[in-house]
């Protein structure tokens, strides 16, 4: 950690406060500038409350300098963490495509489409069955019932299942779910991530609205924290003052997440853009900067259909899709 | 709702989309423009996914006309809610001062703190026992413990207490505290809104960090559709582009809420900007455009005391903030 | 225009808002909901003031439903316009590649920087003469003499040439430049913009660090208007809460343009992100979601070389980089 | 400046690095961590290229210790500078209340406006004559028309006036206009910054709508490094997620500008909120909060008062409003 004192701080006031820091179990390298003081704290600084040493009025800027993520760290851990669902591999140069409804609505329609993504090449399920809405008066989903759903369509397709999981006591209902989803909602809900924490299966986190990068890597600290280091990362767009798209897909966090930890990192231009026709265009340029895999929104649904909308993918524009993305990664090298 | 389709929608198409809405169970009114059709919804509209709707490509954008919000919607209920702890009242003209630590660390610092804001007029005390960190590596407070630290401080001096919930496994411990307060990362954790909504005692419910006035009345409305109408709304900063400030307090919220409910509204000018000498500023300027009430972070701890700094204020400078809060809102006519 | 009035709107004050739109021309067609009434406004809506309109204590929400652009919105002009340098063309199906250095230093490197880039198959030359900087202290550029060396590398390679202007008064250097650029600060000095639109030579419209698309449309539109019908639009970032990168790409914005314009869109991966290693994955992306070109900073400076760093890549970077994105553009099909 | 090196920096590149550094003309102290080298400039840093040094491989971050801002900066001019139009003062204590239209329509409002805010206490008169529109299609202002009725009102009532410019061929009709303001869109226009840097005379600056504290305070250097030391700064709003008010106001950003700054800051409530009903409770505000002045849109056209709303006050509000102000700002203790 690095402490930049302001030009006219006392030399009292800072020789208490380099006390204070030597209490704290620390080394200070003083280092005097013409117009500031630098100090340079040796030693365990984690213990050392960064937010309060820049508040304090002679304190220009602080500056960490060792990572606060380390189980998440490609420092530690150079090679790319391969997460593996029975045979499905994410991570480490395998690319995984997760395809499936926004909810699953009834047993029809969720195996209906697990065979169609299947035949085009999809090797996870996804679909909601507890589902996170802004109002208390909209349809929350088929909860249980949803998941038994999942089951049917895994058992009839051989695809593992993606849910999304949005209350720690519910998570005995996700035993036999393959990938538990944590949304965006809740990336930082820390008692559900340590919770999830505690288990031992795949967690795909979703990057949170107005989180940044660290804030994201945290996130996955806290499962890994736990001894779960099964951890999929996935951005799904953030919130700005542009208003033509639900959400800004940022999809340069892809290759910084790269560089910045070895778990897999994932894009959801479903949700990101909340606009079918632009689920293609995204997708392709995801698979085109090296994201590990897609997260898709696929419906079969004729009402849907009729309408010719919405954010998710006819099950033939998915097919084309799916083979145009294959194309793309194998030109970038991937 | 009011649906306004694009210039060139065929009338096929168009007819599709009419009788898919009147199957929900709506009444569809045309009128026709030159360069647009515009549709309007009668009945109950609710049923109608208006981002399905939005997302169709014959459709140029969908505008919701009926609030979403029901029990906190001033239009329903144009009185003031006046929220009651005690003798103490929030709301309805009545300003209250809420002050305490940020964490409550030992019965000593506690007691002191509580004693010291409650002779400069704070009505509430608050003390954070479990706090949402975001690294798992940092303190998480001193939970149970943290809680019965703060009845101490209660009993010694009357005060009523405000702690921060972050589980719904935690909510048991919370039996005895006078104000449960759900932070900015939990606005959405729907799952803890819906149990607190369960209670029957007042919820300080903080705004989110990218959340919009409409998701932070929604969130309320999932407490209050659980029955609990004891709600408190809290602005504490958003996230924006600027960096001098931990956050960007947004006062012109609090008028603006004002009109669209009933609830009370404070401001928490300390977790707002992060740093101490702002926090009075800020707080007079919540006090000028008529907030409901103040939550102000305060310290003794000669530590922090010797740094003069953090976003903490002595109790010498609370007690004079406490002073001019006061006189401005006697010229501010409230 | 549609105009959607307050639930509880005194019928007085809502016949005296249909009098004076009347006496602004339009007709206006009165729909009675059960909870609002709704005003469609027929004819000539430009002269009403929008944000007038919006603002009175009667009005919820007015919707605008004609597209206050009309030169380059693309329902009057289906077809793709292609703006035509010399040979090289734009749009409408053929992809551009724009290089060069971030500032002209000297003819030595803009000459070997041209020669390399047009080696690698890059068709336009950009470098920057007159520079914006944030700071008044910082290097301006080399100005008038910096357009001389781009001339000579121009005559040198055969590669036209794209440069910024910042300042009426100096488009008569610009004479001889043939594609000026309007940087991203200037997006909305409507005054310039105005002084271009009389030229007829292509202008590259940079988007602003915060401005919306419909801006972007309308700052087009102000070039257009004045009949100067070659304008390239350019995304190169949006501010937002994201810290990692210098700005945030905002990828989608190029297939939603592509639908409401017919002008040519590329892409700047350079100042996008302001680090060198993010150009690569970022430019691969641009291409796979159908960007009409790239610009793409290039050094050849040794001193940089050492450093092996910047937002600029090295020719050979560059080189590898544009068969790349060539190999992209063949399968997605463009 | 500090330089941050990676953790794993090879000694060769760290070496060719700090040779370059001391090519550049400054010292280089080595300061050796466990996890990191840290780099201490000491010299004439201004020269160095900072974004370049931070985009190397090696390095980590940057971080400039000595502001880039002089003549603006509180360290080097600790008294608060009071501008002078006439009798009138802004700064040091010297508050402002600069009150009229949006635009300037005829003599008859603008005169009549200017009587009424004089008679309320209003000390400069504020008009618009050339408008900075969004679309090239709409009124554009009455001009160097307007400009010659500001100066009728002026000799009718004695108030001096303020009117936006945004043409740099534009300033010699503002030869006798009091106080020249840069709008907000214009705030990183260089080229005009430089222009009235030249003038001797008090110059508005707008904060963008999405530009920093530091670049605030740069575009104000560009104004005093020409000699135009009398700039007044103008809050009026940021660009944010938020979607209830027009802008999101900044408040803080007044006491942090007065920390950092000698210069008087103002705030635009009328542009920040764009609602009328808004503006009574955001004056209140930034003068609890030490605005330095408050600059309000007043009309008295009577079909605005018929609609009874707009971001305009009438009059009649803005008399009662300027009282409120008075008593803010008294116990307040300025």
């Amino acid at each position: 950690m690095i402490v930049i004192l302001k030009h006219n701080t006392q030399e009292e006031k800072r020789n208490q406060l380099i006390g204070w820091l030597k209490n704290q179990g620390v080394d200070v390298h003083i280092s005097q500038g013409e117009y500031q003081t630098v100090l340079g704290l040796i030693g365990d600084t984690a213990k050392i409350d960064k937010d309060l040493v820049a508040s304090l009025d002679m304190v220009d800027s602080v500056k960490i300098v060792t990572d606060p993520f380390k189980c998440c760290n490609r420092k530690f851990h150079p090679d790319d963490t391969i997460v593996e669902i029975g045979d499905v591999k994410i991570g480490g140069g395998n690319f995984c495509m997760i395809a499936g409804p926004c909810s699953v609505e009834n047993e029809e329609q969720i195996v209906a489409v697990a065979r169609s993504v299947k035949a085009s090449g999809a090797q996870l399920l996804r679909g909601g069955a507890f589902k996170p809405r802004t109002s208390p008066y909209d349809f929350q989903g088929l909860k249980a019932t949803g998941l038994e759903l999942l089951k049917i369509a895994r058992e009839e397709t051989g695809l593992p299942i993606v849910s999304e999981v949005m209350a720690v006591n519910d998570l005995p209902l996700f035993d036999d779910v393959d990938v538990i989803q944590i949304g965006a909602r809740n990336m930082q809900n820390f008692d559900l991530l340590r919770e999830v924490g505690k288990l031992r299966k795949p967690v795909l986190l979703k990057r949170g609205l107005a989180n940044t990068v660290k804030e994201l890597l945290m996130s996955a600290e806290y499962i890994m924290a736990g001894g779960n280091e099964q951890v999929i990362l996935c951005e799904r767009g953030i919130r700005t003052f542009d208003d033509y798209t639900r959400n800004t897909l940022d999809l340069a966090v892809v290759p910084v997440l790269h560089e910045l930890t070895h778990l897999p990192v994932i894009v959801d231009p479903s949700h990101a853009t909340g606009v079918a026709k632009l689920v293609r265009p995204m997708a392709l340029a995801a698979a085109a900067c090296d994201a590990d895999g897609l997260m898709i929104e696929v419906h079969n649904d004729p009402m849907h259909a009729l309408c010719d909308g919405a954010q998710s993918l006819l099950p033939e524009d998915f097919d084309k899709l799916a083979k145009e993305v294959k194309a793309v990664r194998e030109v970038t090298g991937k």
